[in-house]
C-alpha cells in the first residue's frame, strides 16, 4: 500500500454508500486486492492472518470432536459429478472446467471442485465397511470454485473462494442429526465468540436446500445494512448421497445397512461479514480475539524526551509481549503520532497506548479504545491486567452493538404490504407466519428482493429435528397469502 | 480400511521391490490411496496429519523470520504465465487449462497454478514502491498442478501435489542470497530436526535451475535404495522477474532501482522421503517427532485380571497425555494384543506400552521400541522421564541409521565406467570433478538415468554466493571428458 493512499483514508461513507465503502476499506486495510481476472481477489497478509485465526479457532474444535483432517483432488471427473442428480443439475451451470492437460485435450473433462461431495462419498463407500468405521469424519481446508456471473465483491462475491468442507457418515439418522448441530454451534460460536457478531440459528426453507440434502440449517447474521448473511450452513443429507455412491455397512446384527451423511461448510464470507460489521468511516474495527496486533503503543516524543520515552515504552512492550498479548511498539522516526493513529486505527488494532512524557512522569499509560475512542489512563505498574480487561471491554462493547442491532431489526408483518413495507424501510428481519408454498416468498422476492432467508425450528436434536417451529397462535395464517400457516418464517434481503 | 488388509500385513519386501512395497506401505497404513484420475491420490487422515506436522514446524520458522502467509488465485491468465520467458516456456507443456466456465467458453484460458511467480510477481510490483517495502516476504500453502504423464507415485509423483511457495523481493542482491539461505537453512532443519533425515545442502547445476532462476539451492536426502530425493529447493531468481513484472523501488537517495526477488518450495515429497527412509517390512516407521500417535498402551489381559490391568493403563495414559505424550490407549475389546501390535506397527507407532497383570503387581511398565524391537522395563512411578528418554533415543536410533547410510555411500571416481559402475554397484552418490559442460552429465546420464543432483558450494552468504566448490586438487580434470575441472559435482539416480 502507498503512502499517499494511507493518508487518504476512506473517502467513502458506510451509511451512505456501504458498497463502495467496504470495498475501500478492504483495500486499504491491506485484508484483499482485486486480482486480474473478474471474480477472483488476492488475499493480502493482514487479510490471510484473520483467516488463520477462524481456522485456528474451528480447526481446534473439530478435532476436540472427532474431526480428522484430509485432503482430496481439486478436480472431479465429470462422471462422478454426474452421479448425485440434484448435485449435478445444481451446480453444472456454474463449473469451471478443465479440458486440456499440457498439449492434449483431456478425454473427460475435469470440474474444479464447487463443492467436494461427488469426489469424497465414494471414498466414504470405500473406507466404511462396518458399524464399528462409522462415524467417519473428515473435512478439508480449501478453494473451491464456483463460476458466477456477478460483480466481485471481497470475500462475499468470488469466484474462487476459500473455507472448509466438512464429510461425515453416520449408522444412524439421530447420528446424523447429532452431527449436524455439533457443527452448526461450532459456527455460532465462531461468530459469537470469536467475530463478535450474534447470529440467528434455523434452517433453510425446502427449495433452497443445498443441492441433495434433506434439510439445510444455517446460522445469518445481520449486517448494518439490514441484510442477512449467511454465516456457514450444516446440511443433513439424508440417504441421498449414500444411496448414489453405495456407503454401506454391515450392522452389529450383521446386516446391509445404508448410511447416513451430512455436510458443513463455513467459507471465508465470515471475513466479510466481520468487516461489514464492526468497520466504520475510520477504517477497519475488529475485535481483539482476531486481531493479528491487538494493542500498538505509539511513543510520542520531543527530541530531548526520545530515549526516556522509547525505553518506558520498549518495556511495556516487552511485558505485554511475554503475557501473550499481541502488540506492536511502533517506533518509526519518519512518521508522526497523527499519522499513526490514523494508521493503526484504519488497520483496526483495537487498542492504542500513547506514551510521552508526562505518561513516564507519572508512570502512567494512556489507552485509547477502537472505535469508539474512550480514552482512560491506567497505572504503569498494572498495565498487563489493565490490558487484558480493556481488550475484554472492547469486545464486549462490539458484541452488545451488534446484538442491539439484530434485537432491534426483527419486526413481525401480517401482509403482503407490510413485509415489504418494512423491509423497503427498516431492511432487517420480518418474521412471518408462512403456508410453506415457494409462491408466497417469490411474491416477495419479486417486488422487494428479499427472500426467506431462515426459518427457526422446533427442536435441534430429537425426532422433530428439522421441523419448522410453527407460530404461537395455532390459527395463524400465511402472511402472503392468507391460508393457514403451520411454519414461522424470517424474511431479509441477503449478500 | 478394511480389518482384511490389516491382517495381511505388508506382502512386498522393501529390499526387493522397493516400489510395490512403498505403494503397499502408503495405503495400508493409511496415508493415502489413488484417486480415480491417473495421477492424482487422495490424502488421508494420517497421511495428512504427517503433513499438518510439517506445516507446523516450518510455518512458525517462516514467521518468525518475518515471512506472511497470503492466498493468490488458483488460476493464471495465459498472458501473465507469457510474460516471463523462461516459466513459459518451462511449464507451458504441463499446465492443465481451464477453458470452460459454466456453459461459456472463456476468452483467455487460464492455467490452474504450475507455480504462482507469474501472478504473484505483478502484486509484489504494486506493492513495491520505497526500499521501506523492502524485503516483501509472501507464503503461500497450497497446491499446484503440473500434467506429467507418468507413472503415479504418491508424494513422490503426483499430478496435483500440496506444497507452499515463498515470493520475496529484496532491494540488494546480498539481502536476496541471505532469503535463500534462510529458506535452505529451514528445509535442512525440517528434515533433520523432525524427519530424522539427514541431507546434503548444495546447488543444482546451471542447465537444471528453475525456469528464470540465476541459481536452484536443493537439499537432497538420500533413500536406503540409493537414490537421491530433492527435498526442497530455495531459488535466487536474480532480477529477471523484477524485469519482466516492473518490480522496481525508491531508494534512500531517491533512485529508481529494480528489486531482487527470491521463490522457495517445499512439497509433500518430503512425506515420501519419510516413508521411504524409515519404514520396513512390518510397515510405517515414524520419528516421534511426527507420529501422531507417539506411544501406543496395550494392554494384556485375562477375565480376571481385566479390571486392574485396564485401570493400571489408564491411569499411565492420562499422566502421560496431562505431560503433553501423544498418547493412546487400545482398550479395544474385540482385538487381541497380537493383532493390536501388528496394526500399530503397520501404523508406525513409535513406542508400545505392553502392561499385562506382572506389570501391575511389580509396578513397572515394559516398553517396545518400533522398528528394533528393543524392550526395557521401567518403573511406574518414573514413567514420565522414561516415555521421554525413549522417544529421543528412538528418533537418533533412526536419524543414525540414515547418517550411517548417506555417510557410506558418497563415493568417488575419475572415469566415466567408474561413475557408471558405482551408481550401478552401490547407487548413492557419486562425487567427482566436473568441468560444467551439460555434455558430461548427458553422457552418463543416457547410459545408467543417473544424473548431477548437487553441487556442493564454496560459500554460503559472501560475495561468492551460489559459486560452486572447487575440487581440493587444483590440477583436477573432469572425470567425464579429462578437460579441467574447476568444480564438484554429485552423481546420483533420483526420485
Amino acid at each position: 500500500m502507498s503512502d499517499e493512499s494511507q493518508e487518504l483514508g476512506i473517502t467513502e461513507s458506510k451509511s451512505h454508500k456501504p458498497g463502495e465503502w467496504y470495498a475501500e476499506v478492504v483495500q486499504k486495510a491491506g485484508l484483499a486486492d482485486y486480482a486480474p481476472m473478474g471474480g477472483f481477489i488476492v488475499t493480502k497478509p493482514r487479510g490471510y492472518a484473520l483467516w488463520e485465526r477462524i481456522q485456528e479457532s474451528l480447526d481446534g474444535w473439530f478435532k476436540q470432536t472427532g474431526v480428522d483432517n484430509v485432503y482430496f483432488p481439486m478436480f472431479i471427473p465429470e462422471s462422478f459429478l454426474e452421479r448425485e442428480k440434484d448435485i449435478v443439475e445444481g451446480f453444472d451451470p456454474e463449473v469451471a472446467w478443465v479440458t486440456q492437460g499440457g498439449h492434449d485435450e483431456l478425454e473427460e473433462r475435469l470440474a474444479v471442485r464447487p463443492t467436494s461431495e461427488s469426489i469424497i462419498a465414494p471414498f466414504m463407500a470405500d473406507w466404511t465397511r462396518s458399524h464399528r468405521d462409522l462415524p467417519l469424519r473428515l473435512n478439508q481446508w480449501c478453494s473451491v470454485v464456483r463460476w458466477e456471473a456477478t460483480e466481485t465483491k471481497p470475500f462475499f462475491r468470488t469466484k474462487e473462494f476459500m473455507w472448509q468442507e466438512g464429510h461425515t457418515a453416520h449408522a444412524t439418522d439421530e447420528s446424523a442429526w447429532e452431527e449436524v448441530w455439533t457443527r452448526l454451534s461450532q459456527y455460532e460460536r465462531v461468530y459469537e465468540e470469536v467475530l463478535a457478531i450474534p447470529v440467528l440459528r434455523g434452517k433453510k426453507p425446502d427449495h433452497d436446500k443445498f443441492p441433495g440434502a434433506d434439510t439445510t440449517t444455517t446460522v445469518e447474521a445481520l449486517m448494518p445494512d439490514g441484510k442477512s448473511v449467511q454465516g456457514g450452513t450444516s446440511h443433513h443429507l439424508g440417504q441421498s448421497f449414500a444411496e448414489a455412491f453405495d456407503i454401506t455397512f454391515v450392522d452389529e446384527d450383521e446386516r446391509d445397512r445404508t448410511a447416513y451423511t451430512t455436510s458443513w461448510g463455513l467459507s471465508w464470507r465470515a471475513l466479510g461479514a466481520l468487516v461489514m460489521t464492526h468497520s466504520d468511516d475510520q477504517g477497519l474495527v475488529l475485535p481483539p480475539t482476531i486481531a493479528p496486533t491487538q494493542v500498538v503503543i505509539v511513543p510520542i516524543w520531543q527530541e530531548d524526551t526520545k530515549d526516556e520515552v522509547l525505553e518506558y515504552s520498549r518495556s511495556i512492550a516487552d511485558e505485554l509481549e511475554t503475557a501473550g498479548v499481541r502488540v506492536e511498539l511502533d517506533d518509526r522516526d519518519e512518521r508522526n503520532p497523527g499519522f499513526k493513529f490514523n494508521e493503526h486505527e484504519l488497520n483496526g488494532v483495537p487498542l492504542r497506548l500513547e506514551i510521552g512524557p508526562y505518561e513516564v512522569e507519572d508512570e502512567e499509560v494512556t489507552l485509547v479504545h477502537r472505535p469508539d475512542n474512550e480514552e482512560s489512563v491506567e497505572k504503569r505498574e498494572e498495565i498487563v491486567d489493565a490490558v487484558d480487561t480493556h481488550l475484554e471491554t472492547i469486545y464486549d462493547k462490539l458484541y452488545e452493538t451488534a446484538a442491539e442491532n439484530l434485537a432491534s431489526n426483527i419486526r413481525e408483518a401480517e401482509s403482503p404490504e407490510e413485509i415489504m413495507g418494512t423491509i423497503g424501510k427498516h431492511g432487517g428481519y420480518v418474521k412471518v407466519p408462512w403456508c410453506g408454498d415457494p409462491a408466497c416468498e417469490e411474491a416477495i422476492k419479486e417486488k422487494v428482493s428479499a427472500e426467506i432467508v431462515m426459518q427457526p425450528l422446533e427442536d435441534q436434536g430429537g425426532t422433530t429435528a428439522g421441523v419448522p417451529k410453527a407460530p404461537d397462535d395455532e390459527d395463524a395464517t400465511c402472511a402472503v397469502c392468507g391460508e393457514p400457516a403451520d411454519q414461522l418464517a424470517y424474511f431479509a434481503k441477503s449478500y
